[in-house]
């Protein structure tokens, strides 16, 4: 029996052409450049008319800028004469009666990232104590349009806007060398990778300071630029390739981006020909001392080393009988005077699991690994942790071991990229499931929130930002899927502030992607993405049983594809019941890791949320939810919804169609194809799984294979 | 979430060095060659010290040989002088008295590789028409031993052996270019191709014409060298590639074996520029019989083309509307004046079934798609049918399509290598396997059996031969599993006389692999493989319900893999029985393609062989077999007793290991630790499976997870 080559990319338009001389990256002229065959996004020429066509007056002082500030100051200057030349306005002096002023002043404002609005004269000002927050200032006036001028979104009275935190990152998993299985970029659905094409560094970047101005354009500072799965040729990004992160980071700098590099903790043996990576061993310390100085002397305003270690296979620090504070703080002492940090990955667990063993629980993990280390990292160390204790799950818990470390600078991290979620196959806008988790209060209503612990609001009072992993590649469209856009842009938004309203950051989103639209084809594309998250949720796995996917594509209805796995990820199903008991009670006592009221909360089955009831508890098919519905009764009934609701969305979206340009019409119409024809697998294989289990028939009658 | 790259081939010895100069090709002087980094298999030096410590006479008269004959004859005298040299006997003429006269005398033979043998005055005799029929006699001597000379095993009386039919193949499923996913070799389990390496054919053929030495010593005489799934590298076989298949064909014809070639249906068009492959399309006939001419031009005795059409998404006629028999036609046509032959392979089925369709039945396709077209096919057309209507299960029915074509030459397709039978990492002897599937009576008992309609001995006449698909490899042993040997070695013996026990073929593999082995050592190595299939059937799939294996790499448990898949193989299992419902009465009606009485002893309940009951039905769990247990009590106690045998198995080795060469014995001690961990899993993981949905207990009450 033969199987066709699984991964086989399809070829985009950029692919079949040779690049334009304009494709050539020039960092000195940051402005944008035009390239029909890439989708301006949120970026669109229309976005900038109504800054464009007005007179803009540009202050800011000489001073002895940082590289970073100053070349962010260029950026905002050929920003907005790019804008004028292209819509009629002008550059003028602040005594010529501009109607926009952008002001850089010296003031109290401590966040060289924040900014300040107020309208009143006919003048819209943006005042900033550096460049960098003029940046940020100016991209509000092009999200707010004509409101930002006519005095309706901005008023008299200063407002001030800063970051929730200085720590806004994108994690790319892309690979220089080609992997086997895992490919160009590691769960990418994108194409390619904008940095790297068969074993090498690109020698055209336009594509990156594209990128670049996407995100400063929605609030991203940080990009870690390889894949945290260090393979040998990626270690030298350290070594003989550092040039080529020079380059990245020359096209990320006039964005106020910052570079960062994933790094192997092998590498004082594949770079160094050490015999040992001992954090305890003074060779193995001067190495990475040594790196860092070779790095930080071609990128001074380097951002710093992320780390997977000890984890799916992953060299690190247990080899040696070392802990992960032990390995973190000895790269962070080899940073530090450098202003580095070690961002190190808490996804830490046993994927050599025995699936006989049901008294381990990789939930417990994290928390397991960590929290007895709360207060032994050093201060440049941000300790990494997934928002769930599984793996970026449509719906799991949120991972206790986040609140379980006041003493340490915790970043929550999340997937953009949909590695669970439909691959951009399916339209699923994740601003909502974000939302929802960022808020979710550790300690009760009204208490600290994930973002506020990530943001340094929490109870230690130290922060460590936001990481998630980018869905972005070489695609004409930048995401594969058109709709999948929204996503990238809303994780922007909500780490610049993780209370702003998911929806109005999709109707924002909406308005400046798709400048042509009528409200009633902004409100196709609203009714479209905004439930989408609840909806994939139906049509998959249900009530937080998590994973049904195809081990190895995590794409696809495969209700037994882990549970006779190494991999730690099992829901028990017999043909009685379902559900993982992680109760203290008589399961793994995983609901012991949270503080109260969720411990308590999860451990009872009268007071766990019906979303949740199989991530905490073993429960026959019968079994009752608080929403009324059976068990068996629910999964049959959100799958049959689930697809209804695709379906109603395919409906409305063909009778749009034709009022967005062609080219993104054709992608969305074909993905709708491919996500009809999936959700339908998921909803009939679900179903006849767990009628074939329970022997419980719908209640409603309908069709189950 | 990560994964490792799953494919990663173990270097063996042989592609650590640089090939020696014994390893370059010299196909003047076929003789043996010692390389101490290749294991002999079957024939090492020292099989040969009875023989070659003998006078010997060769008479081989001058006559217009065919170039074939002509260098078997070279190889005849070249394997004495060789025997002779190494064990002190001596060649000479028949006037001076030798123990061994090997002679080719005009007879009435019609079968040139037939020989006669006798033993008389002192004087071993060989007689055959042809020197082809010589070579098999003197390997003959080979294996008898010392019983060859000394009047025990060879009497006075003039016995004639002749093989059963002239096509005995094997079918490399070999790629030139690595498959990203299939690799060098599809279905491989061997490490490299002896043919291929990295997208050329290799340069040295020595391991080939090792190979081909010993295939002559085991009956083999027909090769196809490349993969049934045709590339666009491997069909320049027949344009710019063919002095590489002139290559392979002068190492193959020392030892009478004629090369075939796999070709693709879409060749007209990938070599000729064609822009139809329409067999009826004048263009087409004429491009195939250019390059029949070339390639016969090239190789005058070459044997044939190989074909996978309309089949796993291989393109054939179909496309055109034109039938199998129609594209085979025209494939015949083009090869009938050369001599030559087409295999077509009857391998064509859905391979995009929909699981919900329980109509649909798989099986039944082969017989669907070829029967009616009986009596239709040219006469150098082979229709080449899988010996179950499935995949080379490890226990499957007999394949219907078989018996229905009297009117066509059939072959009998086989698998050397283990696709769904443990990858060569498990210990399994398929002779007996193969052995009960050649003696099936398709009309009942009695009468002509799946052996007898390959070889011409059944309604129609007509003999199609036998093709099996190989197991070796670059590696070591040849075979990965040293133990593995037996199964190529048991295919060649089987094909010159399938009515042989396999037992005792297994027994005279062992005398010859291990000479130095005590009679327990002996006793070992047969404990471990006698019974190594019904084992290895005990711990998998039980009674003829088929797959469970993980889909991608049909290695390892996973009973709900293929369930809901477009393959078309499922098992329906849910929480109150399992199997397929094939009856006419309730089923698919696929037992109405046996003859009497088959189809009406598969059709009942009552009369089908437990082995294959959930191949035919779909039970209870607590259905009673014939042998008085309950389905699922049968699951429990041979997975219990598989996983003991293989335990027992171990333990014989472990005693025995000593006296194995250490190389031999490190590597089967690596392949039984491996084992010990699959049927273990294999084990847990269908016990528990069928716990959980059956909620039976176990009567013993032993431990499922």
């Amino acid at each position: 029996m033969w199987l066709p080559l699984c991964c086989k990319r399809s070829q985009t338009a950029a692919d079949r052409r040779a690049p334009t001389p304009e494709e050539h990256n020039d960092v000195s002229t940051p402005a944008p450049v035009a390239d029909p065959a890439v989708h301006p996004a949120w970026l669109p020429d229309a976005a900038f008319a109504p800054l464009g066509s007005r007179r803009i007056a540009v202050e800011i002082p000489a001073r002895d800028w940082s590289t970073l500030s100053a070349q962010v100051a260029q950026t905002v200057r050929a920003e907005v004469a790019a804008a004028v030349a292209t819509h009629g306005g002008a550059v003028v002096d602040a005594s010529d009666a501009p109607d926009v002023a952008l002001v850089v002043i010296a003031h109290n404002d401590q966040d060289p990232e924040a900014f300040t609005v107020a309208h009143g004269g006919g003048v819209t000002r943006v005042t900033a104590a550096d460049p960098r927050g003029l940046l940020y200032g100016l991209f509000h006036l092009v999200r707010l349009g004509e409101a930002a001028f006519d005095g309706s979104a901005i008023g008299e009275d200063v407002e001030r806007h800063a970051p929730a935190t200085a720590l806004r990152m994108l994690d790319h998993w892309d690979n220089i060398a080609v992997h086997p299985v895992m490919g160009q970029v590691e769960r990418g659905y994108s194409g390619g990778s904008i940095f790297y094409r068969d074993g090498v560094v690109r020698e055209d970047l336009t594509r990156v300071a594209r990128y670049a101005r996407l995100l400063a354009a929605s609030g991203i500072n940080h990009v870690a630029v390889n894949n945290v799965n260090v393979g040998p040729l990626e270690t030298r990004l350290l070594g003989d390739l550092l040039p080529d992160v020079v380059r990245i980071a020359d096209v990320f700098r006039p964005y106020g981006i910052q570079t960062h590099v994933s790094v192997s903790w092998a590498a004082p043996g594949r770079l160094g020909g050490l015999e040992t990576s001992d954090p305890f061993d003074a060779g193995v310390q001067q190495w990475w001392a040594d790196a860092a100085d070779r790095v930080w002397a071609a990128i001074p305003d380097f951002g710093g080393f992320v780390i997977k270690a000890d984890s799916e296979g992953q060299p690190g620090p247990f080899v040696y009988g070392r802990t992960h504070a032990d390995g973190a703080n000895m790269l962070a002492a080899a940073v530090a005077k450098h202003g580095g940090l070690i961002h190190w990955r808490a996804f830490v667990y046993n994927h050599e699991q025995n699936w006989r063993d049901r008294k381990t629980d990789r939930a417990k993990a994290a928390y397991q690994h960590f929290a007895p280390y709360d207060g032994t990292f050093a201060e440049n160390v941000v300790v990494q942790i997934k928002h769930g204790p599984l793996d970026f799950q449509v719906r799991e818990a949120t991972s206790p071991a986040i609140a379980a470390m006041p003493n340490t600078r915790v970043a929550a991290e999340f997937q953009v990229t949909t590695e669970y979620l439909g691959h951009q196959k399916h339209a699923v806008y994740l601003g909502r499931m974000w939302s929802e988790l960022l808020s979710f209060p550790y300690w009760g209503e009204g208490s600290a929130t994930m973002a506020d612990i990530a943001t340094g609001r929490g109870p230690g009072g130290r922060a460590g930002g936001f990481a998630a992993v980018s869905n972005v590649g070489d695609d004409v469209f930048w995401t594969g899927h058109p709709f999948s856009q929204a996503n990238l842009y809303a994780w922007g938004r909500l780490t610049w502030d993780p209370t702003a309203d998911p929806i109005a950051i999709l109707d924002e989103w909406i308005g400046l992607t798709f400048p042509g639209l009528s409200a009633a084809g902004r409100q196709v594309v609203h009714a479209i993405l905004d439930e989408s998250w609840e909806t994939y949720e139906m049509y998959t796995a249900p009530l937080g049983v998590c994973f049904m996917v195809y081990p190895h594509s995590h794409y696809g209805p495969s209700p037994d594809g882990y549970e006779y796995t190494p991999w730690g990820t099992y829901h028990f199903a017999d043909r009685d019941g379902i559900g993982v008991d992680r109760t203290v009670a008589t399961g793994s006592g995983y609901t012991a890791q949270y503080p109260a009221p969720w411990a308590s909360v999860y451990e009872s089955l009268d007071t766990v949320p019906d979303e949740l009831v199989l991530f905490f508890h073993h429960v026959p098919y019968t079994h009752v939810l608080r929403s009324g519905k059976t068990v068996i009764q629910h999964v049959y009934d959100t799958h049959f919804e689930g697809l209804e609701r695709v379906e109603a969305s395919i409906a409305a979206w063909e009778a749009a169609a034709a009022e967005f340009p062609a080219d993104v019409a054709g992608r969305v119409t074909e993905r709708f194809a491919e996500q009809l024809g999936s959700t339908t697998d998921w909803r009939d294989i679900v179903n006849t799984y767990f009628l074939r289990k329970s022997g419980l028939p719908d209640e409603q009658g309908r069709r189950i294979y």
